[in-house]
């Protein structure tokens, strides 16, 4: 007898899994269940469609209900909202626009709701210029509102990734953008000495932000509403995107004896089994494994509900493919810049109390002696033993190519020593003979193994001021153009002839532009005796700390 | 006491090598020795000096001798060729334009002398119209005359990359460039059915392409020179680079002792030492073990020379580091396009007698929505255990990125499977949901676990045609536009409803115009009961193959 499947939810997950489900069984009786009236559509393509660099909206659909139909034989019922699962009897209740309420029994029932913007509870919310970017319906909303109503400003509430989408996109639009974040930073994935880049690239292209506040009430005045921050500003533009996070969709199954976690996110194994026989979960509204710390969380991206879905269809059609967690790869494109991190970054690292080692370079996208070679960013973080924790990358060309790199070598439980070993691709235009990954290795390879010592600017400022000597080991003119507060500039190239200038009793700190020529120093002065810190990333990340 | 470190050669490999010992050591004396008259040179930014890209020469000059010594304390030596190597008395014999013969001691000895153009002894090779690429002296011989001669046309013999980059560096120059190449394709580390794309390229941007035929003789005819080729077909040129590959630069150590390869390499351990005590050799002069097949080959890239030049230092200063083969990761900007390769091929394995399968795919740089995605074609070489052996890319965007991520898989020893499970950086302007990389992991993996049989077009052109039937599972539209000889055309979305059309005691060939919906009409026909092979790559490689 053919398997009755139902799935809930019609877009990454539910349609991955239906599409991968149907490839697996032909027999399969597979029933998708949409709340909305659009399935399978490019959640991550809305804010650019709002920003018409996307012009065409069917581009956005990537499946309709009837091309499902056609090339999978999948029974597609949208404006079909699940509104209660019962695991006892494996029936769940349907609430149809077209055919009311009624039941249908499953064999097995794949839940991929999703997560709902969070709407705060706060005076003025329920405005009709408040809006919430999830689905195509909202960015329709928003589209002609921007379209339409002359509209010529908007606050948009939370620095995440889908704010920071909307701040640039509505910029885009020529509105005067104000991005409100209540956290001393956006963009969480990063850590505050590599995200001020992302914040500056943000700045420069006019968009306001400020940081730090949180939101407290909206009102309507006339065509505008006024927007309340805790700490009391007041605020009016023209309308509010509302980005400040998401919650699972989970409701629906609250009675149905599904386990869910502290947040509501469903409870699955590595099968993307629920605790209920025969009912899997994926996708948004779904627990994982964070890949770093090993402990349970909830990382809402779109590679890993697809990927789920395949996941869950793969176990119900008795193949016992697993998932083994979510490293939170991630990446944005902030006007000219792009920002990607993998893994932990050192806010969840201490978190979760795992020791951590970082390293800040500044290497360039390409052989520098080729046109347009650009530098980027790389923080990196990894353990005593070597293991790769994660990564952030800022910058332009070829940011998104490391961060790649560096996520497959944590995800293959890589260590700093394969990073070293890595053969990259390298002709002039692409890369350097040793890829900025192959030399983060190098700089992490020769911190664990002692023959180097760095510390961060974050690090430094915590240091006793009287305890040691700066040195700026940059040229001349470059310490003249600028340097840090109290450090005397001895060039690294003149180094071994004035090592007499400096007190071996004294520690000394040192730094350059990027922190390799620092490197070289300290290594003079290593061998020669001296206690010795290498400022990681050198005066070039002082300079975007503003210190 | 302090050690006594010579190095011979003075760029990739033995400049790399002479720093990184001075960071270990800052006591040792290192001396290098350069036959010519710079060290530190981009030799892959040659071409592109050539063509002007780079338009300021002393960018290629990365370091100069006073700067290796104000910067690393390395003693360089220029204009001093090394003739003579005495393993026994650790002695070598240096021939200095400056201060004539004389001998120098070692502990330690680190050779990097590279690997020289190889001109056949035909007639008319020693014209000054025929020229090669290594150096910078021969850069400037061949910028100045394309400069001041009022050149207008050139032969370029051989397409390998410099080839294909020289090529590519003269049309930038308004030359007439014909590309002359023996073998029956360019590009050794491609198959033929990928390098079609590259060669189209080349065609496409007015290079001529003769392939197939070699080089006879040359003969100077006035201001012109006249190449004859094996075909006896003659050309007039005005200048011909050759670039037929490259032989190891160890002449002055045949009497050494050291042991060297079947064609001249420098035969070392995964130390980079030789047979003899104290002695190191790295880069285009050694012999290295190819990292998929284990056999013995030689892989003349900066990467490797570079990391090699690194391990001898470390091996030198005590540290125990390993070099673990060559995979041959390599890339080449054509004009437009961008052809990248990792690990093996399939003339390669097929050579190594490594049993393999092979996939195309046709993926997308990013997702389709977003503007300005373009495809790229992808080919994996797995074998039956899922252990990637091999990759080429050619397409525009991302290409640079994919093969890199490959090839890390590839280091790490990773698998099909690893390529599913790989978390990457999505967001529309720079990937999709699902990447290529991962797209290919799924699709090789549905091969191994028999869900899929595919066969390419070379393999599909050896079946029986009577054999079986051939179905093109595209639209109507599509297969009116043009389709594989004798094949009937069934759309997928159609497949279910008229699977009567079919007969099941006859194998069905069938193919789509990627590979995708040739897929899923495959799993619909074999869950029907019938014997079936998808083309891999589809019509789009069919196409690219011009049949
Ligand atoms: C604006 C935006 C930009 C994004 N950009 C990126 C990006 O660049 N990169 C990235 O990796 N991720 C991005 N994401 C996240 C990504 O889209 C999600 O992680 C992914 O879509 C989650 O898939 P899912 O199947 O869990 O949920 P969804 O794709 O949200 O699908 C859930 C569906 O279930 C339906 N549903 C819910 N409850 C019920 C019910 N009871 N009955 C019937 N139907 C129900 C919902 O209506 C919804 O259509 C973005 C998301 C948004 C909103
Ligand atoms: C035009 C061109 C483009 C290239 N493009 C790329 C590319 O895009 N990507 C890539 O990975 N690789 C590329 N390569 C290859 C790369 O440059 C080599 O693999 C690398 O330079 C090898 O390093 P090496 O130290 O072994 O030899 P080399 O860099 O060639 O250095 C050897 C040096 O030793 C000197 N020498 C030789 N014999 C003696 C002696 N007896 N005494 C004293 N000195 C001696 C030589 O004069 C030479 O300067 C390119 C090479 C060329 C020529
Ligand atoms: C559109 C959607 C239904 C596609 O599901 P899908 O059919 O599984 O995905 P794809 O079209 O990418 O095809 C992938 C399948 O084709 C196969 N494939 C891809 N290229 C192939 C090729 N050249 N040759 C052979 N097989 C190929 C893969 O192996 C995979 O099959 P498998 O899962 O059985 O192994 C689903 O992903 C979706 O709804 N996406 C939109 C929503 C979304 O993801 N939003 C968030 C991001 S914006
Ligand atoms: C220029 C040349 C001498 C450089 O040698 P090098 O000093 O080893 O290389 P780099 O300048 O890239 O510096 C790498 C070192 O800096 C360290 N480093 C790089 N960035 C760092 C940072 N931000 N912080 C700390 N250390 C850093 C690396 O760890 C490495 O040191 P290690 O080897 O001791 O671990 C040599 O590569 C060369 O001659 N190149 C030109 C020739 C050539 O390669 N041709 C072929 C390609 S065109």
């Amino acid at each position: 007898m053919s398997k009755k499947v139902l799935i809930v939810g019609g877009v990454a997950g539910g349609a991955s899994a239906a599409a991968r489900l149907r490839r697996l069984d032909e027999e399969a009786q597979i029933i998708m269940f949409e709340r909305d009236e659009y399935i399978s559509f490019a959640n991550c393509g809305l804010p650019y469609y709002i920003g018409e660099n996307i012009k065409d909206r069917s581009k956005l659909l990537i499946q309709t209900p009837q091309a499902m139909k056609e090339r999978f034989n999948i029974d597609v019922r949208i404006n079909s909202e699940v509104t209660a699962v019962d695991t006892e009897n494996k029936k769940i209740t349907v609430r149809s626009r077209e055919k009311g309420v009624y039941e249908e029994t499953y064999d097995y029932l794949i839940l991929s709701p999703g997560a709902r913007a969070i709407r705060p509870n706060i005076p003025g919310i329920d405005s009709n210029k408040v809006f919430v970017v999830r689905n195509i319906p909202d960015t329709d909303a928003i589209k002609s509102y921007v379209d339409k109503k002359g509209v010529q400003s908007a606050i948009v509430v939370g620095g995440g990734f889908i704010g920071v989408e909307m701040a640039e996109n509505l910029k885009e639009r020529e509105l005067d953008v104000t991005l409100v974040e209540a956290a001393p930073h956006i963009l969480p994935p990063f850590d505050s000495d590599t995200v001020v880049l992302a914040e500056k690239e943000l700045s420069d292209n006019g968009v306001q932000l400020i940081l730090k506040d949180g939101i407290k009430a909206f009102e309507e005045i006339g065509s505008q509403i006024e927007v309340t921050l805790a700490s009391d500003t007041k605020l009016t533009t023209d309308m509010v995107i509302l980005a400040i996070g998401v919650s699972p969709e989970t409701a629906f199954i609250k009675n149905s004896g599904i386990e869910l976690g502290p947040k509501g996110h469903i409870v699955v194994n590595e099968r993307m089994q629920t605790n209920k026989e025969g009912v899997f979960a994926v996708g948004d509204a779904v627990e994982v494994v964070d890949f770093v710390s090993k402990q349970k969380t909830a990382i809402p991206l779109a590679g890993p509900a697809n990927k789920q879905g395949r996941i869950a269809a793969d176990n119900v059609a008795g193949l016992q493919t697993e998932y083994k967690g979510t490293q939170g790869t991630s990446i944005l494109k902030i006007f000219g810049l792009t920002a990607a991190s993998t893994g932990s970054n050192e806010k969840n690292l201490r978190k979760a109390g795992i020791p951590y080692k970082v390293l800040t370079l500044h290497p360039a996208s390409h052989a520098s002696y080729y046109p347009g070679a650009l530098q980027m960013t790389l923080k990196l973080l990894f353990n005593e033993e070597g293991r790769i924790l994660g990564a952030q990358i800022i910058g332009y060309d070829g940011v998104d190519k490391r961060i790649d790199v560096i996520a497959t070598v944590l995800r293959l439980n890589g260590t700093v020593e394969d990073l070293t070993e890595l053969e990259l691709a390298y002709a002039p235009p692409f890369s350097s003979a040793k890829d900025p990954v192959n030399m983060a290795g190098y700089a992490a390879q020769n911190v664990l193994e002692g023959r180097s010592s760095t510390v961060t600017w974050f690090g430094y400022l915590r240091m006793d001021k009287s305890d040691f000597v700066l040195v700026d080991v940059r040229s001349k003119i470059e310490y003249e153009n600028g340097h840090i507060e109290g450090a005397i500039n001895i060039p690294v190239d003149e180094l071994r002839d004035r090592l007499g200038e400096l007190d071996k009793n004294k520690k000394i700190v040192e730094y350059c532009q990027v922190g390799l020529r620092g490197y070289v120093a300290e290594r003079i002065l290593k061998q020669n005796g001296f206690d010795v810190l290498n400022v990681t990333g050198g005066y070039r990340s002082a300079a975007a700390l503003n210190f």
